[in-house]
């Protein structure tokens, strides 16, 4: 393609809103314009990359048996009505009436549509397994919409919703699911990870997210120096620890005045956090618990949740504390309370420590769980922290990591075909809700992850799979008949060869070409210019590299021809582990 | 593709609502699914059909040199107010709020959109020209949404709008897109005509429409037998008439009791109902005036209205038309008439003629133009018809065709560029509005015309290069394990040949997989079954035919290839004419 003939305006400056690289760089380098917020237009080279993503995509999803289908965007409140959701999803969901006073909202994902098309038809086992997916504009009403792609109201998602007959297939298929997003992100040219994730609005009992790495994502990620686990930190599960023989020291109160939190308690009393124990209160479902976790640990709220099968849990406010304590915030602790106590495994096994004495300017020291008070549970209840032991091995330990989530897999069970009767007849002749997983990819964010992991000062460092084009030819002397000869000639070789290629035959000056070459961020630069062209020879420059090959004419297209096709392949080692 | 992994459904019956064969057929064969009315889910099928079209359009577009991108299905008001129609669209145009209480549509065209984002980077006609297309799902809340894909609400179109320096250019480019839009349906392999049309709520001046051809399209188009005119019928001129020598006869007043129409005054009269001309009173924006045509034609309101210039015209009822006459329906003529009386031509041209004589049961001989009324003006108020004088060339004549719009390209001059301010700088340092063209193609309703066109009693016809898959591969023993080794070989070779095969592995009757051959309509049907593995042959069938050919196994990849491969290039010169 042609500069001169197509759409791709760079800018100096990117709007102030726009914070993070990838929306900044996508801005700047012509791939992205904002129509209203969290609402874009995609450029030729910004949808090119995306066109790419989605290719990679759908032939990994194809080659995996899944088969492509495309659902409608508006969506009858009646679907969302049966399964539970037009209540509960809240004001993400976008809602309206037609002319007819119908009531309709706008897709931000399709498990309903899916249900009900699926159940339509569906007799006999027979039919089963079945995974049917989209690649498709969705649309979710953020509070906040920002980051450009990376949290933008209209998106483009790759969403597939597979239905089977038992359990097992169920779990298989979640297994070639999970190996197709492995498959896809590393075509992409991404370093990534699998992690073990939490199940969130979409429910479900089983769940796997996709985590692009890069220092600007949003999501904390620990991960296993020796074995594969992996974990968004909000899920990751912490080793058993070893109990301690209680402390056979009798409890004694202190005086802590005005010592409220850890680091004030553990400065005046001259002990480490880790002698400490939190109360904290907790709203579980409006009702007063107290959960304990170490001083030096974070209580995780998905956790407690789940451990207590609860809808909600926020941490109380001052008043709520008083009320539950008798005290004011900062000096709760497990004894005498009289509310239901939670205690996390770690705390359990302490021999004693110091907690709160339930009055102001007080606290306690050798409490010793089990004499001193009793706990309602005890059970993983914080959250893990890189340093943390692997759970599931005996050497490894935590590593920390960021991470933009790309895609997410999700076995659901029944959750949306019980509700919907999405029913088969099973062998046993008996009529049974299919069981059903779904799997997600956020193809447009997966554009903006890239971008987050691959730029430097001057611009975008695109990978070769997903790079709009594959080498940017530049023209550094566009009023000199021979060096536009021999950049048209090199320009009808490279497409000959199939390579992509995009052609800067503008008429500016050599400097703002680079500037903008570097800032688009193709993976090759070709650029010929008088005193080049003179000695027979093109500078090429990867993009990654800072060096200037001098190739001759001759030899470039086999030159660039050669690196492009082992890159295009992606590269599947990298960061997947 | 095999059935039995995937989602093909077919069903005996189509639902009640279905009444046209490509909506019929496409529910019955498993291709599209209702979720609301005019909104519909595409099955894998349905799918494929829609993708191969896309990706004929899209492949047309960028050796057209036309740029894709992307734009937003979620628009914010403001750029519709700016264009003026937030006002004018009417409630086809869906308009919502979001969470913020912020105003939105969801696009049924892009004009808008896409004339802000280029506004936004142009600066200078060295830019121009520059043409930009996507393919996107659209929303029309339509009144009355029928006939499955052909007027439904959500549909995908490739929308593609040029913007150019000078009105040359701009002429250029509406060429270059016409010959464009020849090739896509050509490769789609349907029959065609490129028509004159009206330009419609889109505005501009220059318009043509695509019409593929069938019996049962909405839109009446006539076409010259001997020259290239073909128009819309509401649009088609008509050749210029020789004036006659005007009769020297005295007006006559004659008693017609009770004969209003055109056949009861020419029965009663014993005349030729050419020999009349009816004197049709019409509200022209809210005025009354009369228009004249001879007693066989039919007047165009469409001529009428831009004629003289109005918003709208519409035929007066009962009372406004005795108000205008003194007479009831039926007895009006242009002597001594009040209100302005516009004349076709053809009435202009002939001798003299019978009238209404404007009171009851009564009727005027010999009235002759210019003599007995003045007209207001004289012009072309009549539709065109089958067997009119072509207007372009000496020899034609009209033909008529039924079809149905799957195209539509219009110059569009400054109509979005200047109220929206889209300028460039020209070559004189002066600001001007950008000239634009749009151009328009409505991607699934190809599929369903293609089938409105080739479908027979049985099921669907697909042309190659748009059908889903290529060959039926049919298994006719699925318990038999020599005929499920054949078929399985046979399935392998066909993928590496690269012919796109669709293997009905299910176990079923033989006569129930030939039933869903039939209708499901693939352009090759190939079946093994106990018999003709015994012989060492499998029977091929082309859809199109009615005999089946016995080939032998170990030729039937090449013999279907050679075939298939000749006809995936469309048929560019069936119907074009």
């Amino acid at each position: 393609m042609k500069v001169s003939a197509t759409l791709m305006p760079t800018l100096k400056e990117a709007p102030a809103e726009a914070e993070i690289p990838s929306h900044i760089l996508m801005v700047r380098g012509g791939y992205l314009r904002k129509v209203a917020a969290g609402v874009y237009s995609f450029l030729p080279l910004g949808w090119r990359v995306v066109q790419k993503i989605s290719r990679i995509v759908r032939e990994e999803m194809n080659r995996s048996g899944a088969s492509e289908v495309f659902l409608p965007a508006v969506i009858p409140a009646e679907l969302w009505k049966e399964s539970g959701r037009w209540d509960h999803y809240g004001a993400q969901l976008l809602r309206f009436k037609d002319r007819k006073q119908g009531e309709f909202v706008i897709g931000p994902t399709h498990e309903e549509v899916i249900v009900d098309l699926v159940r339509g038809d569906l007799k006999s086992y027979r039919q089963l397994p079945l995974n049917l997916y989209q690649i498709q504009t969705k649309f979710r009403d953020e509070l906040r919409p920002r980051a450009g792609l990376m949290r933008g109201r209209e998106f483009i998602m790759k969403d597939a919703y597979s239905f089977h007959s038992n359990e097992e297939d169920a779990h298989r298929e979640y297994r070639n699911m999970f190996d197709t997003y492995c498959r896809i992100f590393a075509r992409c040219g991404l370093a990534f990870r699998a992690v073990e994730a939490d199940t969130g609005a979409i429910g479900g009992s089983l769940s796997h997210e996709f985590q692009v790495l890069a220092e600007t994502g949003e999501d904390a990620i620990v991960a296993c120096d020796h074995c594969d686990y992996a974990a968004n930190v909000e899920e990751a599960n912490v080793r058993k620890v070893e109990v301690a023989a209680p402390s056979a020291v009798a409890l004694a109160e202190v005086q802590t005045p005005k010592a409220r939190t850890i680091e004030e308690v553990s400065a005046f009393l001259k002990v480490q956090p880790n002698e400490l124990v939190k109360t904290l209160v907790c709203l579980v479902d409006g009702v007063p618990v107290a959960v304990l976790v170490r001083g030096d640990r974070e209580m995780n709220e998905i956790k407690v949740k789940r451990a207590l099968g609860a809808q909600e849990v926020v941490l109380a406010n001052d008043r709520a504390v008083l009320e539950a304590t008798n005290a004011p915030l900062g000096f709760a602790g497990p004894v005498g309370l009289k509310i239901p106590v939670h205690m996390d495994q770690e705390v359990a096994a302490m021999a004693s420590f110091i907690a709160g004495a339930n009055k102001a300017d007080a606290h306690v020291t050798n409490v010793v769980a089990g004499r001193d008070f009793k706990a309602a549970s005890t059970g993983d209840f914080r959250q893990a922290a890189v340093g943390d032991n692997c759970p599931r091995c005996a050497e490894g330990i935590f590593k920390g990591f960021r991470g933009i989530e790309v895609g997410h897999v999700f076995f659901l069970g029944t959750k949306y075909s019980a509700p919907m009767k999405c029913n088969f007849l099973d062998t046993d002749g008996k009529e049974k809700p299919a069981i059903m997983g779904c799997y997600g990819i956020g193809v447009t964010r997966i554009a903006a992850a890239a971008i987050e992991q691959n730029h430097d000062a001057d611009g975008i460092v695109w990978p070769v799979p997903i790079a709009p084009f594959e080498v940017h030819l530049l023209s550094l002397a566009s009023n000199d008949a021979a060096v536009v000869q021999a950049c048209n000639d090199l320009y009808k070789q490279l497409n000959d060869a199939c390579v992509e290629v995009l052609y800067d035959d503008r008429d500016e000056r050599p400097g703002s070409k680079f500037k903008d070459s570097d800032l688009i961020g193709l993976p090759y630069r070709m650029a010929i210019g008088k005193k080049g062209l003179a000695e027979g020879i093109v500078e090429i420059k990867a993009r990654t590299s800072a060096e200037v090959i001098k190739v001759p004419l001759t030899e470039a297209v086999a030159w660039v021809k050669e690196r492009v096709e082992r890159e295009r392949l992606g590269t599947a080692a990298q960061g997947t582990k």
